[in-house]
């Protein structure tokens, strides 16, 4: 029995070391990660149980991506094994400024981009769970996939389960126009919604004056239960800040801004994601939720992959003030 | 004007360290290889002007791979560069007794496997060219990589440029029925053909009491202008012994039998294949090219990733007895 | 619920790349290992549904530790934490003739060291499992640890878990006697002994004129109802021969003798054992079971870290006579 | 046939990892570098036809260096081959603030400086070429390589072949004096000067209030069609403001100044020289020249290496005003 | 016949590459560090003659820390070696704003810390030496090593040579009060006392308006001939400031302030110790010894390890105003 | 006071990893190495007081190696110290067979070959010590070094400290005509003469039916003391076997001859010289001085780089049987 059950690709991530260019490099870091996957294995680190669906390769890269979120406790058993497909990749190179930090997708046809209504162990996936957890990009990944997450959010709804959904839009996957279509839809299944101002805009159209307009704009024409909208300044590639904002019964909560030294930002919204709905999930409480979200996801940012490796305790930790940077004795 | 074109795949390899296996990986050592790229290389090593033919994506994977050709002098201007496809991939594992090595392809809808007739200029690329290399691996890619294979073949007996094949049967790609109907159409094109004894029975059903027997059925069949095929024994993963036999104008032709200690054998047989047509091309002497072949592929076995690194002369000087093993200083 | 359980320490081992020595190094390559531990995993990829029962310190040392059986999906539920004690840590350095590896140990005042009975969660663990295995390592850690032993010892023989007990002499940690007092008395709570003629002589004064004979003492003395005896030729530091006998109702059982060529040997009697009772338990075969651990042990020694990254599936095709040293693609 | 011919010395760069000290370390990062070589790989990456010529030993080291210009596409068929000299090397430190990076050559009687009037082709190598490049480093090498200098200066102007100086004064290898007779005797036979304020005052005694004034003295004293300078601000060791100017027929030019977060700032001026010279060869438009120069510069700083690893498409994206430092999907 | 005698605990240092967690890491850089072995080392770079004490195991991590200390010119014959304790060790995770870096130690029963009076030979140590230093960490770790760091200091009176402490309090060895008693009786044979402001109140309850007024109130309560206090400023974990002040004969002498960008900020104080001591005992000059320690202690934050690898005359053209960060040809 | 001198070149070695080519590395590993180096090292590591004296350049490279040095114990204070020479280096290259492991010097013009007589203080380096130790490189670098070299031979001869000399023919340094010309006037000198048979014969034109008889002929025709051979067969390039045998007042002294798995063989003739003189100086018994010297040496095969990290205790017990290749628990 699982506190939270999130769905989604997981990508073997090929990274250059030392900031050295894909075309450049004669070795890559290798992890794992994905939206969904990120989002399960950092709410393990919070302590809630959590569990990946996916659809995997019964191959060494397969088991490989399995393993490393079983490495954090996730629960992996309701992953969906294929004979024949391929492993998604992805390769990320980090940059400088003026260079940003890019990705190539290789991840077409990848197990998960062919899985089908039908597939996936939903009623034992959902059962006794509180929370589900899905982003804007599996339902990008194929027509097929669209429509298994739309079982999915159906079956969570059936079981009682919290649907919380990281908009999360990929212009190299879909178009504004097929996004707008299908999220719109899936937004009907929808209690919790994540995302930014700029995801917002091209998704649904919304643009507000503020962070708080959008959410409210956001509020009123799919009457989530609650909405968090994560907040980044890119002064430089080194350097961001990192905030966001969570409303909730038509209250604002708001999170300190953090300063963040970046040495991967990769899985930094993610981390947002698994540590609100920790707070939310817990505690019901969407004040105490945007803050941990906020302080777990500000620390990812100094962890190289797209997991985050750091603990419940330094989270909490941070939260309370821990601003002092000196060496930890 | 070049001395020999090749056409086939090239990959990004993507290798784990130190015996690792793939699952348990944190990096990979990266380089580009494939039949016909890693003959292209060889070539120009041996002091020819090759050239290389495929199909690449235009991304950081696939002018990485058209790069690492041109470091070695190999003409690239022929490659035909597609905005949309992939590049293909794959992942080799070093082993250690009783642990055989092993590959793991990621080759499926590369741009290479989507290549169709009327893409190549293989005018341009024929026009004072001696010798196209070819393996059977290009075709088996797809159907229309076959009809390109067929296509180019037809270009180099129209140009007078001699057709060599490396047999090179992957089951991964075809069955053995497929193999034998496309390569027995494609050895009405062909003048010199590379293979070994068990590639023989897979493909074309022929065996023989030796390796002789092999090549003379091999020749009665179809009709070469010369066959060769090379001889490995596999005692250990670390340690095997290698050689070839050639057969020309009804006389067997043979190289010595080197023992060789294993740091890498992919792309063995690919050396032989440029190290023999390099003495073929140039001096039309089957025995000298059968002993440089041996000797050029020998050292190959004793370097990391599938290109050979040797020189000529160093294939030269151990052609002529060098089997000093002390430090050369 | 698990078909078997295992109880020991585990260590990070910390080991010099490339031959280098400890006093030499400038890196450590670093992982996890411990015998009852590469028991655990190798049992988990071997199909079985496994638990290790240790006591760690709740530092990111311990977590590492538990995570990385975690990630092969052995169940760390039962684990012990503790909020003072240090991490067990040993330095391994690879050698070549004549100079063998060694080992260098830290691990006084582990953890581990300083579990007593009462601790663990025997009845938790042992509810619905088949198999409970531990090995001489375990009580020569400290006389607390011993007490912890035969603890585990008796609540298996209450449940009816089968013990195994592999007899792993350690000579840093105590002496022949105290091992010989110690393990005597443990072995009225054992069923299945795994050993080699090297410790029974060093801990029961066992000798005889071949395996067989040492085999057949120990199930006199002791009345076991399975013996495995491990035979290793050690020819050079890189190659050895490995095989094992088994002793059964009577019968002595053998298997093939594999020629290894060795990447890391240790933990290479762990992954027998593994092996073994996976097909012990599984199916009363006690033919099947010492082919099946040999193979997959042999396997084991082509693989860096204590681990054994192997599947079942490698093990049986090695068994049915994949010899076969070509790449496999 | 080739657009831009740049002649000087390539040495073989051994760089400690990790702001590691050269008495520090245990190992090196390997690249190749020098200012022309930089200039000539540069530019195949922007497009244009590029030849480097050097001398280098036959030895792997002075392949090394070929092959990594080949590898860009750059003809080395002009590169003349010494059977004994050895290679020029440096040896280069990565520092933080208050420690600047720094450089240990170790280039004396490479092969470069043992160069002679005469030894290269030139005539083969300006035909047809539009523009040559050279640095003030190469006539300080030794009196030989300055005698040689010349002598590809006049064959330049010969051929037509606009003649393009970057003043680059190294300390190391002469004095002030011998750079101010050498190089103003050398200015005769330059249409393009690149340098900075600094050198400028080092080398010719030319100051000014400002970077234009500079300019408009050099033009006054040496009548050049054309002279860009850069302007590089060192608040700190990682982070560096870029720009440049260009003063072309009494006209000052001048390009976005640029934040850059520095990876490696070796070969930022050889990029300028590139980007400028590409942009003036091609369309004869000193803005867009200063501009383009300016921008793909700014992306090298971001780059390890000598070499400039973007594509012109990066550059010119850049120029357009691609600021956004979000990751690049 | 040594300038300076250090003695304390010398560990081995583990730590993650890459700003990777412990947690999370496959790899550790090793070197060698501790408060007083650090000011040893770079007492002898600065040009001392220097010796450390400690007492090591006699195995190969114990000579390494040793050698290490002896590459840099450290005399070690004043070493207790131990056939049968433990190296201490400790575990270094760099961080980015806002996660500091933090220490994992592993030190308990160290050879060191089980070191009591009467095991060093004292007499031979201080025989004709001006200065012992040692820190707050060797009487932390054990009541045993408090004897004998008390023993050492009384043998300094003795002998005439002057005493160094380092005030450096360590919460996870004692507590404040612990501290403050055993420090307190130490005063009374110390000579010259560094601190921060932070260590002052902790273990004596000093504060003060400003660093001024905390040094004039140490040297109220014990009549110090000279006190030291560094300075530090945290803004990010990459970017810090960094001076220090000197009260000696009632003036107040000061350093610039360093902005550092932090590569390794372990061993900055023990850098600013050494390098005011060497002034101080060479020149007997306040101002002297407090800009040379401050310079010194700067360029350590640049260099990765304990140690500082940098050279006096380094250390002197900083003093001198060399702020400028070109690359250094 | 030290017990043995020794005096030549130390080189930086540069070598890449993983059997990589020079001509295709990214990187290399450092180290230091040179024949009379290695030789103080491994004096050193065996218990001897022992200096070596060299001349370098005052950079980080050339501390470098004085550091590595005085890492192990060695006493680096009669290097001489240059300001403006360059360091010697060279390039390692490992192979597989059929491709032997070879080496590229870049040695010219190091400080050491620019030594002259006078540059060294041969009465103080001489002062008390018992050996001298020199190979015929060190007078084959320059003819100054060959009159610095007979300089040394003859203050040793003046002290009464014994001559060793390792003939050690390089051929790229000088003929084989300059080779006897100068070796021949140094036997004078000599009283310790440590060869192969091979060099012998090149030098000195001496060859024998067998090593004995060759060791028979140098006796009789130099009159030496005590004279050694090693032996060396390389059936492959990761095994050799290894041996000695010495002369001594007419009779033949053998050691075992020990089968090596090779790591690293640079360095394993210097090793035995060590091992050699260290018995021979000690005890005067060339037979154990014989045994020790092939054991220690045997031993350095298996360490990579120049230098040998075993202890004497090791060698000691190899020496006493210890051929046993279990894991050192």
């Amino acid at each position: 029995m699982v506190d939270i059950v999130t769905f989604g690709e997981v990508m073997v991530r090929l990274a250059p070391p030392d900031y050295m260019r894909l075309e450049q490099t004669h070795s890559f870091n290798v992890c794992c990660g994905g939206g969904e996957y990120n989002v399960a294995v950092a709410a393990a680190r919070m302590g809630l149980a959590s569990s990946f669906v996916t659809r995997l390769p019964n191959n060494p890269l397969g088991r490989m991506a399995a393993n490393k979120a079983r490495e954090h406790g996730v629960d992996v058993s309701k992953i969906v094994w294929s004979d024949s497909d391929r492993m998604g990749l992805y390769f990320a190179e980090f940059g400088a400024k003026p260079r940003a930090s890019s990705v190539l997708y290789d991840r077409q046809d990848s197990a998960i981009a062919n899985i089908e209504p039908g597939m996936a162990d939903w009623d034992g996936a959902f059962n006794g769970a509180k929370c589900f957890h899905v982003s804007g990009i599996t339902p990008a990944l194929s027509p097929s996939a669209a429509a298994a997450t739309k079982e999915a959010m159906q079956k969570a709804n059936q079981h009682g389960v919290k649907v919380s959904v990281d908009l999360n839009y990929r212009a190299k996957l879909w178009t504004q126009e097929e996004a707008n279509r299908c999220m719109t839809d899936l937004m009907q299944h929808t209690d919790i919604l994540i995302t930014t101002e700029e995801d917002c805009n091209r998704v649904f159209g919304i643009e507000g004056e503020d962070y708080e307009e959008v959410a409210r704009k956001l509020y009123e024409r799919f009457g989530f239960e609650v909405v968090a909208i994560t907040l980044r300044e890119n002064p430089s590639v080194w350097f961001n800040s990192w905030s966001a904002i969570v409303l909730h019964g038509g209250t604002i909560y708001t999170a300190p801004k953090y300063d963040v030294e970046i040495v991967d930002r990769v899985g930094g919204g993610d981390s947002f994601s698994a540590g609100f709905l920790t707070g939310y999930v817990e505690k019901d409480d969407p004040d105490y939720a945007c803050k941990l979200g906020v302080a777990f996801s500000a620390l990812k940012h100094s962890i190289p992959g797209d997991l985050n490796w750091c603990t419940r305790d330094e989270a909490e930790k941070l939260m309370k003030g821990g601003g002092n940077l000196r060496i930890v004795r």
